[in-house]
Formats: C-alpha cells, sequence, structure tokens
C-alpha cells in the first residue's frame, strides 16, 4: 500500500496566509518536497518530517521535473503522508500538471490542496479590486515564458482582450512586455502596478504607467514580483508619480543622477536581461 | 479612533480552506458582517462577535451595496475589529471595490486578507491544473453578468484569446454563453468542465463540450457553479460520457427518457433563464 501525495499551496509568502488544512498536513507529514522560496515559518509546522528542497527559483539552477516526479513516486511508496508543498496555489502556475499525470500513471494517490495564488496577495496589499463594477468583469493570469515549441507571443492577444491583467514571473521580462504590448495597441498611459514580495513585511508597490514598466520593473529586488495592469489601477498610479528614467527607447533628458536612479537597484541588468 | 474593517476571504466553501490569519481575526471580531454562502462552521470561529447576514446570493433579493457600506462605517465607529467576510477572495467578484472606496473617503482603516478562490477549488475538485507547459500559459477569470451601461460581449474577446477560461456565475447564463462562444468561433468541441460547490462534500463534477454546455448547467443544481473551459480538460471530458441532450439547437435524436433526461434536475428551467 502507498502512501497520498497532497499537492499543497503554501500561499504568497506570509506564513498565517496558509489554509488551516494546509497546515494540518504538514504537522501529520513524512516527507515535504518543497519549493525554494517556500518560508521557514510554514517549514517549521512540518516538524516531523525530512524536508528537501526541489524548487525551481527564477533564475538558479533547478532540480528536473522528472527527478522529482520519480522522488514524490518512491516517497509515497514508503510514507503515508508525502506532501509537495509549492509557493501559491498549485494548479495556477505551479507545474501540477507534469506531477499529477506522472502520480496517476504510477497509481500513486494524489490530494490537492488549494492555496491562496500571488495575484490576489498583491490586489490586497494594492487595496485594489481586481475586479469592479462597470470597469472590470474579466481578469487574466498569464505568464510570457514560452515553453519550447510554444508560439511566443501568443499571451499578447489574451492581455489586449483582459479588463486587468496580471503577469506572473514577468519582472525580468519587462521591456520585452512593453514593447509587444504597446505595439500590439495597447495604450502607453495603460495604469500598471508592481508588487514584489507580496504579502510579506518587505512588501514594495510600484505605480506608474505601461511605457514605465521597464524602469519600474528596474526598481525591484530580486523577489517575485507580480505585473499588475488595467483601469483599476488608475487612481493608484495617479497618486503616486513615478519619474521617467531614461532608457534606450526614450530620449532620455532626466541624467542618471536623478532620484530615480539613486534609488533603482539592479535596474539595468534585470530590465534588460529580456 | 475607528476601528479597522477587515475584508476577508472565506475561501471557496470547505471551513479547512481560510486562512490562518483569517482565522485568528475571526476569533477576535467584535462584529461580523457575512455573504449568505459563507459556512456555519466558518461563522462559529466567531464566537463572540455580533453576526449580520447581508451578503448576495444567486436571485435572492440582496441588502443594497450602500446599506452595506453605512453599516461597515457605523459598525467601525463603535467596535475595534469589524469583519466583511465574503465567499472566495475579497477582491475577485467579491465587490470589494464599492466597499474599499467607501471606507477610504470616510477614513476608516482597512485591510484585507486573502482568501483561496472558487476557481482554484474547483481545479483541486477536477484535478486538473489551470496551466500546463505547451498547452496553458493564460487564464481568464470572467463574469458574462453586465452591469447597467456596461456592453454586454465584452467577455466573449478574452474567453477566444485565453488558453484556459473560468466562468464565475454563468451556469444560469449557460445557453447564452455557448451561443455566444460558437457564434464568434469558438469550437463547440472545446472541453468544458462545471464544478458544483467546489471543495465541499456535495461537490458536483460535469464534463463535456462547449456545445453540451446548457445541459450540463441544466443538470447541475442551485449550489454556486464554476464553469471550466479549455484544452487542458480534454482527457476528463473524454473519460466521462455526457449524453447529448435534445434541444432546439441540436436534432435531438435521443427521447426525453433517455438516462441523461432522467438525471436532470431543474434543466430546462436553469437553461432557459438566461
Amino acid at each position: 500500500m502507498s502512501g497520498t501525495v497532497y499537492l499543497v499551496g503554501a500561499g504568497p509568502g506570509a506564513p498565517d496566509l496558509l489554509t488551516l488544512r494546509a497546515a494540518r498536513l504538514l504537522e501529520r507529514a513524512d516527507v515535504v518536497f518543497h519549493d525554494a522560496l517556500v518560508p521557514p515559518e510554514i517549514l517549521f509546522l512540518a516538524s516531523k518530517a525530512k524536508k528537501i528542497e526541489v524548487g525551481k527559483r527564477s533564475g538558479r539552477h533547478s532540480t528536473a521535473q522528472l527527478f522529482i516526479n520519480k522522488r514524490l513516486v518512491d516517497a509515497a511508496r514508503k510514507h503515508q503522508v508525502v506532501v509537495r508543498l509549492k509557493g501559491g496555489d498549485p494548479m495556477l502556475f505551479g507545474r501540477a500538471h507534469e506531477e499529477l499525470s506522472y502520480l496517476k500513471k504510477k497509481n500513486i494517490c494524489c490530494e490537492i490542496v488549494s492555496g491562496v495564488t500571488a495575484a490576489l496577495a498583491a490586489s490586497a496589499d494594492m487595496g485594489v479590486s481586481l475586479t469592479a463594477r462597470g470597469l472590470s468583469r474579466s481578469v487574466a493570469f498569464l505568464t510570457t515564458r514560452a515553453a519550447a515549441g510554444a508560439r511566443p507571443n501568443d499571451w499578447v492577444k489574451v492581455a489586449l482582450a483582459a479588463d486587468t491583467v496580471v503577469i506572473y514571473m514577468g519582472a525580468g521580462e519587462a521591456e520585452a512586455i512593453a514593447r509587444a504590448l504597446t505595439g500590439a495597441g495597447k495604450s502607453p498611459a495603460t495604469p500598471v502596478a508592481l508588487v514584489e514580495h507580496a504579502s510579506l513585511p518587505g512588501v514594495r508597490k510600484l505605480t506608474g504607467t505601461l511605457a514605465q514598466l521597464p524602469v519600474l520593473a528596474g526598481r525591484c529586488g530580486n523577489g517575485p514580483v507580480a505585473i499588475l495592469m488595467g483601469e483599476v489601477y488608475r487612481q493608484a498610479a495617479a497618486s503616486q508619480i513615478i519619474a521617467p528614467w531614461p532608457n534606450k527607447h526614450s530620449s532620455g533628458e532626466q541624467s542618471s543622477s536623478s532620484p530615480t536612479a539613486r534609488a533603482t537597484r539592479n535596474g539595468r541588468a534585470r530590465s534588460s536581461s529580456s
């Protein structure tokens, strides 16, 4: 008899945004395979479990997916409660598809425990609802990262059609995103908001326009960033002025010793890595 | 000094899919204003609070939004911890926009506590990830219900563009949804899945094609239904055969005494209410 593999959402980062079910499962877990970004306070709940980091951190070497799949099956053959703990929710940009298919093929019982996804935590931090009567009744969550063989700019038409857009894992490609969207006809004045480290004490919020997206992304650090876009952010974007940053697409009237420039960390490296 | 109003996500229904933060806040709450669909087990946590139902249940008379806003302000002027408890997440189809704007105007402190939204719980129930490498990297969450003055079919282009689509509160308009989408060029063979009472013991899952959507919706009861659509559901849709239902858009070869017909409750009333 094999045990059960639980694909569990760890939520956006704040330890108390974990669900009660996830907390109880971690207390019972024999083994926990976790992403790199899962905070130590959450892993601490799994007091009797062996904890194994397998996750992928943006830009770092990651454990290959097939290897993770095999380890989950091996663990389920030895233990009753195997937890695969993922940032956010497992079913949204969590690569649950690969793990679920593999576990099913190997006849391993699998249950999914939902979590709070990053976009919702970022919205809470901004204090701006993703939907609003008369302003937004559709929200798209997307990634611009293409798998091998995928058409690279399929995401553009979704971002044009939805009232509110949330781009996951997009900060490193901010310049390409802004270029693709404005090139396809989206107004450069579209309000945008970036939230880094959503739900955590070190949360950073930046607002401006789509034209300023590369600058804003450049001002983010190395944490996970949600890019939010749409009319619902107009008031938030207007209330916080972001000085334009000189870059290769602008005339660059500001000198690099501007307050904006001095406040920028890792800026050029991030925004030009796309 | 006024208290704080917390807009809190109650999650999709299962009491243990509440976050730890929400559970602790409910224990401290002086007053809880809650939606009709929030389960009693969750309200039970608010042991010392006065509980006031203000929410909107589909098809029932609802307390007017302005009246709710005013009651929140009045409560915050009398109490320290005022909880506004909403099904799912407050920032996604939760009408948080109206309440946040009003509270801000009245200088009432407000905090948002994220929750698990229905689409994620429905995905967990289906065992199918909303995103999948090479198959889906964009997900649209939308409602087809138009506010007064809104262009009624704006949602169609979003539903055409996104790889995976989740329609909230759409079961009563299933026939109009299927007609609008197929009329705009979406394949009638697009796989769909409906999840009623996501995350609860009485969860019902129905799968089929977009052409069958009105039939599937007709087989749902009176609980909240998430309509899921896209290639990620192809395998799930293929593994559970839903017999076609004769309706005015099909040639109707099956008689109404088919197993499908006998299994249908409230079917015609629901699907023709749009």
